[in-house]
């Protein structure tokens, strides 16, 4: 017999009463009933529950034993009475009458309870992660992000990408987000930096020959925390060669369309080959956002040429002014009162808006002093064009364009979720793509890159030359999932030659772009596939599906908001030798810190 | 049509003939046959002949082209004439006549020849890695590296383990190799490390009840470089929960064989299930080493009873003394001249020993002065004892057992390499088992362990209360094979009580194993189970299976051996507020250094 044991927890059903067996596991939860005592034993795979009455010399030891120590059990196994069977369970038909009990490690009392969903500040679950890792929700969502990582796996080798490991001591590069830097040994006063993503790695990958490129990468970003932040974080980072946007779209569409599906219990997710492509002109007039959730059924329309002659005279005003009204339909509101109406406009102003119209309507009847304004016929005009009824309220949102559509989007947001519209139980994804390749500073008063200098714009050379900048779109797309953004994405500019028109067309000289980008465009003088790609966020999509709001919930070991593992102690006090060694010296002191009181241990091999 | 390829540019075979296609690829070689050009256009997928000739508007564009420049090529297939049919080519069967070509990329004069085997220094090849990348040899390397990857991937995965990731900004341990350390912006003064190995992490995964985790894990040593070390090294980390040694043995073993034969080619490779297990004393005694090369069928005996009473004064002597004569056989030396023996004399010298005697036999006849002066007679006894022949040589390595054993396993080696008897084409495993769990040091005068002090001592507590400590074997294993060792391994010494008394063996308080190793021994005495496992060394297999002698060369984008990298510019000088955001001032200013000149970009998405 085996040393440890002969099934797991979640194995032994009806076929297997009358064997003898062995399990070992966690001491989950224990039941005395007078003389009987019932212990659920757990391992990774389930729960067993074992038998000990007072003919079995386990009794004593496990009687004795705190929850969570560990134990091997041997037993036979026994149908439980009927009215004892637990359909929840794999093995609820079961129960195994320990014969013996072998103690491996007796636990001590615990800092949380692992049986309970009982919740603990964040500070202890993380300083003893090993325990709160064993409660079934944190074990379920870390399994569930090793086996959607383990999925994008297949799915992309399935697309014909290969894998690599690019290197994480890298270069630092002062654009961009902070870079977590490593003091050089042999090169004093030199440093690594960690990688914030290995965007020039796959690129020049690319210029190597290799045609598709994945890797589940591992990034860095030396940032202010938030929920859905981590410092170490990874990324489905993946490129490929000869391909156009649509032939990224059609390869990455089943992938994670096929990974949703597999994980997403009853949700519904928007086929591959189905998601929407919206230009950003249109999402930012129809949703307010680049980002928009889709479930959300409520969209906006430009409504500003109703009010170029209006009764209501601050829109005719903000029309007339070069300015824009947005309408935002607040289907079914005539049970609302006005209160509903008007703390949606309070919470406008707290927003920092001017604040959002509306227009209630109740039985066909209009209210509110837009209405009354503007007049009936007027309204009714409106309401036709927008297939509105007779009991949808209306929001607006006038102003500056950009303000106006941002304010538009942030209401249909509140309007979807206050109403309930959001479709629950749904992952609907959609492609933003056409994004402006330039956009104009008002600040600088001059066109510079809206996004990425480093996509390629859409009509290239001839484009660039022809036509005017603030026209020019760029092979640049988003992926957008329930409102979140998993990644940005782009067809590279991989020609020196639209490289540096793109740039002059922003007022950046050939010495410039040189002076900043060399090392790429040497590169792509020595021969350059057309190439693209993108990195859907893992961590991001893991939280989606385990339904979590902060990252923390989705990664094994993650660092504190302050970016601390108060498990470890890091990060730590050094000594003077180590920091000898490395060339540096400290500007400031450590301060005495609690994460200083977990010791950390070296025992590697 | 696709904009850039129908096919790649290994797909098109005679069943293609007729059709009109569209190439994309790298202009590989050019060969002008007066008026008639041929040109390889290569892409990651192989290479496709393209014709052109003067009917063809393709040609002036193509002969002006430089090589590695990147086009796309509108034709037709054609069949090769018979005569030029090239068998070795999966598109050796046809053409492509060249209607149009488009330039994707025109390539300027390179660094380094793609299309030829030619040698480059390393600084060139590295410096310009993405066209070194492009070159056949070095290509096929780095697919082998991520098809071995992916493989041992899937292998873990149908053995029941789940891949996690473990954090990358860590916590400094001073024990150990040197860390790589990250200041710490929001904890002055203190610092991460990156990990050297994912240890601790993996066992605490253990602790948290994961039954069987595993990880392709980047690992970090600050040490100096060697061919076959590499800063930044990526081992097969593995861990087990309520497992043997033999479990361990039994489920690695079919993931290594599976993988070498796999990727082997005509190698043959130690069948799952058939690696022997060579105990620690065994190796030293018959390989002189714990790193033994099974290809090497030469086998060391110990013949100091032989020499007990000997007319050979000198190795009596020895004996007598405590010490040992080992035994190495070099069949098949009869043609051999003295030179040759006394060459390998020479070299015992050179490498720091007292010398290696030696024994030659020509046709059943003896020479040498330790025959002479030890006689006949009992120099046939011993050759009947070790099996040897009439024209067999034997070298002897004598002195005090270590060196002994070293020395004869460093003359094993050379005798087998230089009469050729290594069998080549062979990938020969085996564990070496049963290392002593601690061994008297000399220097101090006191009992310390000898390798792994939190491994488990064979016969836990019982063992380390009744035994001499001398005689405590461990549960600590090597996996070996062709004389490399790919990775030690253990069964964990999950037990606090078996912890503190083992160190208290070897001479350490409660209270000093408290201070340096709390941080396990806590999460022990909080419920954890028998575990252990193992980490081979990924770069280490794929150098074996590419047969490479340096790392390099399996590392798509590797720091050079003063650990640098010259294409990006890594390591760096940062600038002053990079340094102040993280709170350290350099003790010594960066000098001039040519991995500078290539400037860093950043062009992350």
């Amino acid at each position: 017999m085996h040393a440890y044991r002969t099934h797991n927890c979640a194995q032994l059903t009806q076929d297997a009463v009358g064997e003898t067996v062995r399990l070992s596991g966690w001491v989950h939860k224990k039941r005395d009933h007078g003389g009987v005592l019932f212990v659920d034993l757990r391992d990774h795979y389930g729960i067993t529950q074992i038998v000990a009455d007072e003919d079995s010399p386990a009794l004593p030891v496990l009687e004795k034993l705190k929850l969570e120590s560990v134990v091997t059990i041997d037993g036979g196994v026994k149908a439980r009475d009927a009215v004892a069977v637990n359909p929840n369970l794999p093995t609820g038909e079961i129960e195994v009458f320990a014969r013996s009990v072998t103690v491996q490690s007796r636990a001590e009392d615990l800092p949380l309870i692992v049986n309970s969903a009982e919740d603990y500040p964040e500070e202890t679950r993380l300083k003893y992660r090993f325990i709160d890792l064993r409660r079934e929700r944190v074990h379920a969502n870390i399994m569930l992000r090793n086996r959607v990582i383990t999925s994008l796996r297949g799915r992309m080798i399935d697309q014909g990408f290969t894998e690599f490991q690019t290197p994480i001591l890298g270069a630092s590069s002062p654009e961009g987000a902070r870079d977590y830097l490593v003091p050089s040994r042999l090169h004093p006063g030199r440093f690594y930096a960690l990688p914030q993503a290995p965007q020039m790695f796959k690129q020049l990958l690319m210029v190597a020959g290799f045609d598709r490129y994945f890797q589940i990468a591992p990034c860095f970003r030396d940032e202010d925390l938030r929920a859905d932040r981590s410092p170490e974080f990874y990324q489905l980072d993946f490129e490929m060669s000869f391909v156009t946007q649509e032939d990224v779209f059609n390869t990455i569409e089943p992938v994670l369309a096929g990974v949703f599906e597999e994980f997403a219990g009853d949700k519904s997710v928007t086929p591959a080959g189905e998601f929407p492509r919206i230009p950003y002109a249109e999402a930012i007039l129809k949703y307010g956002t680049d980002k928009p959730d889709l479930r959300n059924p409520v969209l906006i329309s430009d409504v500003g040429a109703h009010f170029e002659k209006s009764g209501f005279g601050l829109f005719e005003k903000i029309v007339g002014g070069g300015g824009t009204v947005r309408a935002i339909p607040a289907p079914g509101t005539n049970e609302k009162s006005r209160k509903f109406f008007d703390e949606m406009n309070d919470w406008a102003r707290k927003e920092g808006f001017a604040g959002l119209g509306y227009v209630t309507r109740k039985s066909g009847e209009f209210g509110g002093p837009i209405a009354k304004n503007h007049g009936t016929e007027g309204m009714e005009k409106l309401y036709a064009e927008l297939g509105l009824g007779e009991n949808d309220g209306l929001f607006f949102a006038a102003g500056k364009e950009k303000d106006a559509a941002r304010l538009a989007g942030a209401a249909r947001t509140r309007v979807g979720e206050t109403l309930g519209l959001i479709e629950e139980g749904a992952f609907k994804f959609c492609w933003i793509v056409d994004f402006p390749m330039f956009e104009y500073d008002e600040d600088l008063k001059k066109v510079d890159f809206s996004h990425n200098p480093f996509s390629m714009p859409q009509g290239e050379m001839e484009a660039l030359e022809t036509k005017d900048p603030l026209d020019i779109l760029a092979w640049q797309y988003d992926i957008v999932c329930n409102g979140y953004e998993l990644s940005s994405g782009a067809i590279r500019n991989h020609r020196p030659d639209i490289m540096y028109k793109a740039f002059e067309v922003a007022g950046y000289s050939k010495e410039e772009v040189d002076a900043n980008f060399s090392g790429m465009i040497e590169a792509f003088k020595l021969g350059a596939p057309p190439h693209g790609g993108s990195a859907p966020g893992i961590d991001r999509i893991v939280m989606l599906l385990a339904d979590e709001p902060n990252i923390r919930e989705v990664i094994a070991f993650p660092l504190n908001q302050r970016a601390q593992d108060l498990m470890m102690g890091a990060p730590s006090a050094v000594s003077p030798a180590q920091l000898r060694d490395v060339h540096i010296r400290l500007t400031e002191q450590p301060k005495a810190d609690p994460a200083e009181q977990v010791r950390t241990d070296n025992i590697g091999e």
